[in-house]
Order: C-alpha cells, then sequence, then structure tokens
C-alpha cells in the first residue's frame, strides 16, 4: 500500500510529520510511503528506510494562503504534489497536517469526486465520555447543505463506521435541536424524513448536542455550518475547562501538591479528550481518501492518521462508497 | 414594581421558588410579588410577607405538555394566569422556570410582540474564562430566521447589555464558522452586510463558536437553530467534563485526598461556569420582559432571575426596544 504525505503541514512540520512517518513505516510493514517536501528541512529528521521515497518540492502552501487557490497556484508544492500521486494512481491515499481549505479545494480539484456524490464531507471521530467515540459529518467541507447531500453523508458515513471503526451495525443519528421526530428546521425535517426511508441504515433519529459525549450514536450527521459550529463550541470549551482547572491547580502550593496526587488521573482525563488516537479528519466522497490530521499534530498524531488512512485503503472504503452511492442512486 | 411569578415550574418548584421569592422581597424593598400556584403545595414554604400576594391556580403546565397549546389550553394554571397579569397591566414583568416552549408560545400569545418586532429571541449570559459573560440569542425561540430577524437580535441584544449588563458600547458579533468577513453561509454573509450597515451598533464582525467563552464580544447574536446547538454543545461539553473530574477526584484515596486540597478552587471552577448568577433566559421582543429561569434552579438561582427582571423594568428595557425598533423602521 502506498500512501503520500505532506510533509510540510502542520504548526510541527516537517519533524512531526517526519516522526510519525518514521513511527509508521515501523509498525505497518506492508506500507510505502511517498513524502512530499522541501529536502532541506525534511533532513534533519529524517532516516534512511527502504519504503521510505523522499520527493522534494520547492514550494509550500501556507496556513495564510487562500484555500481555494493554494494548490492551483502552488503547482510545486507539497501539497499539490501529494495529491497529484493520488490522482495519478502511484499512491493509493493522502494526508496532510497543512490548510484545510486547501486541502479540500486541492482534493476536489485534483483527485475528484466519486461518481453520483453530490458533495464530500468532512468527518472526523470525536471522543465520548465512556471512550468509544462517534463520527460527526459534515464538519465544514460545505457550509450550505440540501437534504440529499446529508443523507449522502449518512451513507457514507455509515460505511467508515463499519469498515474502519468496526462497528457491524451502526446506530447513524440527525444532529439536531430537539430528540422528537417534528424537532428542527426546515432543512432537518426534510433530512428526518429522507433518513426514515433509507432501509439500509439504522437510523436513531435525532440526537441533541447536549448529549454528543455521551455516545447517543456513532455516526452523527448534519450540515456543514452546524457541524463546524458544534465541533469548534466543543474544542473552545474543552480548552476553556483544561485552561481554567490549569489554574487552579498552579493556585498555591497546596493545588500544586495536589496536582502531583492527581498526576495519572488528569493524564488519563487528558487523553480520553485528546482524539488524535482516533486519526485526524478524511474527506468522504472522493476517488481516494484524502486525510487532514489536526495542524498541532505530533508524530503519535500523524502515526494515528497514516493508520487511519491505510485503513481505509486496506478495507476499500473508497470502493465500497462508490458502489453504495451507485446503489443508492438507481432506487 | 410588579413581579408575576410561576410558583409551579421547574424541577425544584414550588420549594426553590419560594424560597427565592421570599430572598428577593429581603434584598429589593420596592418589589411586589405575584405568586401564581396551588396554594396546598406553595404553603408549606411560604412566609407571610407584606409585598407578597399569592394566587391559587388549580392547574399546573407540565414539562410534557405541548408548547404550542399548554398555556391555551390550561387557562387556569400558574403560567398562564402569570402571562395574564402582564398582560392586563397588574404585573411589570414574569418570570417562570417550567416549560420553555409553553412560556415562548404562551408569552407570544398573552402578552405579545412589540410593534415592528418580526420575531423575539431568547437571550441569555453566558460565562467567559474572565468572569464578563457576554448575550447570546436567539437560543431557539425560532428555528428559522431570516437576516432581518438577526439584526433586530443585535438591536435588542445591545439596548439589553448597556441597560441591564452595563456596558457602555458593547461589542457586537455574529457567530460564524470563521472570522473572515467573507466566510459563512449565505444567511451570515447576508447579516453581515446588514450589521455593518448597523452605525448605531458597535459591530465588531464575525466570531467564532470556539472563542466564545474567551469573551470575543458583549452581544453574540445567531439564528435560533445554530444558537441552541452551540448553546447546547457548550453545556454538554462542560458537564461530560465535570463529571469526569468528578470521576478523577474518586479514583482512590489519594485523589480523594487531593480533591480536599483543591475544594475551594474547584467550588471557584464551579462557580464561573454557573451562569444562574447572572440570571435566567429573556424573551425580547415582547410588550413586557417574560424571563425564563433554567428548569434546575435552586433558589439563588430564582433569586438572581427575580433581580434581572426587576433590572428590566426599572431600566425601561422594553420601551427603550419599543422605540428603537421604531425609529430602525422608520429608516
Amino acid at each position: 500500500m502506498k500512501l503520500a504525505i505532506d510533509g510540510m503541514g502542520g504548526d510541527n512540520a516537517p519533524k512531526a510529520i517526519v516522526e510519525g512517518v518514521l513511527l509508521a513505516l515501523e509498525d505497518f510493514p506492508t506500507l510505502d510511503i511517498q513524502l512530499y517536501g522541501k529536502q532541506q528541512e525534511l533532513q534533519p529528521f529524517l532516516k534512511e528506510h527502504p519504503r521510505l521515497q523522499v520527493i522534494h518540492c520547492e514550494e509550500v502552501v501556507e496556513s495564510e494562503d487562500d484555500p481555494a487557490r493554494a494548490v492551483r497556484r502552488k503547482k510545486d508544492s507539497s501539497m499539490a504534489k501529494m495529491l497529484e500521486a493520488v490522482k495519478e494512481g502511484t499512491a493509493d491515499a493522502c494526508l496532510s497536517a497543512g490548510n484545510t481549505g486547501a486541502l479540500m479545494a486541492g482534493g476536489l480539484f485534483k483527485v475528484g469526486r466519486i461518481d453520483g456524490v453530490l458533495r464530500p464531507a468532512l468527518a472526523t471521530t470525536l471522543p465520548t465520555i465512556d471512550g468509544q467515540g462517534f463520527l460527526m459529518l459534515d464538519l465544514g467541507a460545505n457550509a450550505e447543505a440540501k437534504p440529499e447531500n446529508i443523507v449522502q453523508y449518512a451513507i457514507m458515513g455509515n460505511i467508515y463506521a463499519q469498515k474502519v471503526r468496526g462497528i457491524k451495525n451502526p446506530r447513524v443519528g440527525l444532529l439536531n435541536i430537539g430528540t422528537e421526530d417534528i424537532k428542527g428546521n426546515e432543512l432537518t425535517k426534510a433530512v428526518f424524513g429522507l433518513l426514515k426511508e433509507q432501509t439500509d441504515l439504522n437510523f436513531v433519529g435525532n440526537v441533541e448536542a447536549r448529549d454528543l459525549l455521551e455516545n447517543v450514536a456513532d455516526v452523527v450527521v448534519t450540515d456543514g455550518f452546524t457541524g463546524n459550529m458544534v465541533l469548534k463550541s466543543i474544542e473552545g470549551t474543552a480548552g476553556a475547562m483544561m485552561a481554567m482547572l490549569k489554574e487552579a491547580f498552579m493556585a498555591s502550593g497546596k493545588t500544586k501538591f495536589s496536582a502531583i496526587l492527581m498526576k495519572s488521573e488528569l493524564k488519563n482525563l487528558k487523553a480520553k479528550l485528546d482524539y488524535s488516537e482516533h486519526g485526524g479528519a478524511a474527506l468522504f466522497g472522493l476517488q481516494a481518501p484524502v486525510v487532514k490530521a489536526h495542524g498541532s499534530s505530533n508524530a503519535r498524531a500523524i502515526y494515528s492518521a497514516i493508520r487511519q488512512a491505510s485503513t481505509m485503503v486496506e478495507h476499500n472504503v473508497t470502493d465500497v462508497m462508490k458502489s453504495t452511492i451507485a446503489k443508492s442512486q438507481a432506487q
């Protein structure tokens, strides 16, 4: 299996990327990696490896670059070259921790959509209190969505939950402002009706944002605007609480001592909230897996995202999505 | 000043309501309260007070009652009678911790809209890390919103922030999926343009859900669907983290000891997150203040909500909204 990886994307690039790549090569014996980036910047962290190929690129897509045009303009960037490799079939999937918008636009433009997929969606696995986690999409690939787009998100999310997360009969929920069937705005009401008709899905109805971390569903679908809002609300609140907690533990000698006593429990708590273990976000609906690792990814998070991309390739997630979408359209 | 209060609404009614009422009567010497509810259920908690009038009602609006019809059908309920008092002018404002939907529908039906207000909005003050808090609306009074509705939310929120929260030149932000001016869906893009034209508002542009708790604005406006989602995401995440933290502190003798050392800091942390101190949610755009205390309100939260309703009356918030909306329509 061949993965193309952007060595220059994210806050900790290229160090974290190279280290994550080396970790993954060690653990996954069937993995070949093409690493794209500036040779001289990658070099300090590189080790020779028989299944690692480094491809020098002159340019880098920066986080400030205009998402819509970055990949088109920077033709010799690590991100553009990585997408190119997937397009040309020299790689089975690709991964970047760089500019999300540029990766989405570039993925759409270079890798292309699966026939019949109206809109690709951005999906990630978020943590739950019990450690199970759930897949949420769309997280903002599209600011607007039509009911039939969200139904496709559900179909694609369901396949991912089965193939990559190993859940037999994933519970698919619709994010809404109440759990009752009749709740919501025009969009969610229309989606609710359509999802009810999808007999191949285990649709469990509406789920509320309040209950997301309580493992109420395995796949939660929503429009990209709402998904992005909810994701950022969860991240913002968790971050704010961790900051407040840290401050509380630093207040005095007594509380600092308390922090020492709580060390392993606090580490557990942090690990539970850390969703990098589940991999990155993936763009669903493209001709090959395009994975977006978090911008702040460390080597471990890159390793997890590589594992995620590999699993998507191994279980033919794209092919299953292709045939399922084709089937759903024939109906 | 005369307040009408629903003695039967909320999880801790009537005890918490009566206790909150008695606390408020003690602290606010110009306050007269009409307390509506089942005499025999209120009785055990009541004390004689010269400025307290108890009005017996046979019925109670339950949390399971159909919001749209509850107040119309239960004509002799404490909620209906309380709204009636405001309508007839025997009370200046009213307050309930009961069924939110029923209170919103009942408020619209009994108390009525301010002329020119297209849609009333539900608003509440949420906590920020620095303790300042911010006002957010609409939290779900309307599942759909047009751009001009959200502009009115901004106008009403601005008045409330000035009059009740005492902020001279409130920063008004539009909740969006990015801070750049051009971000968003069709709705937020349209609202952005309209808010830019509102020269009487200190519009600070788009704010992201991730930064809400960081005090990025004093008033944050959004449509009711998104507002409800974000509110519940914040509540759900904070609740889940508090539960996880509690579990961590209960893990062993060592961690329990640590919890004792951290007692006052943890209490502080909880207090910071507790937005009942800021009062309840208020329905903006009605002919008189209608305040919704949280369903789980204790006596202290009821006291705060009473203070909030009193401040709204004292500063003529409704009249200022009336004249400002009229002026904005004349333009």
